[in-house]
């Protein structure tokens, strides 16, 4: 089987607020949107943000939660990209809800909320390569 | 900025059960794990299963709920690959919350919920490319 996840899906309470907040605070493009749903292309996947009454409808599963057990990491190049980033993220719409610090295994991170209290770890990680087109590969 | 997400962290309360679903379900290898967390090198990024308890200290946030508002979606190459995986995500100890059936947009697809209650979404669509390395392109 390919070690492959294809979409990571968001749901969303206000499309044009979570918009604000991927294309303003991490200057993201949008490659696909309309009324309910916004697709970004990704480094091998699709990101994409959905109506939380859709997504329901679609999974077949009522009362979605937030905030979920889960969360999402963006690594940066540089430790002095963690801070200005989490900044834009928060005028972008974003709640701190770390600053960042050093965590116990090395590097440099916080969390911020996104307006629909998905959490979004900054990280620099010296440990994990980022080549060129934004692909993670595994280090100790 | 790149467009890009380093890690997917799952927050679990039982990283032996949740270790059986990856593992045995989708057949993924980890490529690091511990008493605490496990890593499966994906297409360009990161899965982590994560103590939630441990996830929640990370993040400085406490409370995180199920199931939450967000999917992830494995699509596969070819519709009939679809039912054989769920039953076996099944079988590995997850629970089919919608039936395969054709979605409004097209392809064929049904959801799984993990150990934690984590939305799987299993589709095949014809309209996404997946390359030989499990990288996705939008399309429509």
């Amino acid at each position: 089987m390919q070690q492959q996840i294809s979409v990571i899906t968001l749901g969303t309470q206000n499309l044009e607020r979570s918009r604000r907040f991927y294309v303003e605070g991490f200057e993201w493009k949008p490659v696909f949107e309309n009324d309910e749903i916004i697709f970004y292309q990704m480094n091998g996947f699709m990101l994409g943000t959905f109506s939380t009454q859709a997504l329901e409808q679609d999974m077949n599963r009522a009362g979605l939660m937030t905030p979920g057990a889960f969360s999402l990491a963006h690594n940066v190049q540089r430790r002095g990209d963690v801070e200005p980033l989490m900044s834009r993220l928060a005028v972008a719409g974003g709640c701190i809800i770390r600053p960042a610090d050093e965590p116990p295994h090395g590097g440099f991170r916080g969390y911020v909320s996104d307006p629909d209290d998905h959490a979004w770890e900054i990280a620099w990680n010296p440990a994990w390569a980022i080549d060129a087109d934004g692909h993670i590969t595994f280090g100790l």
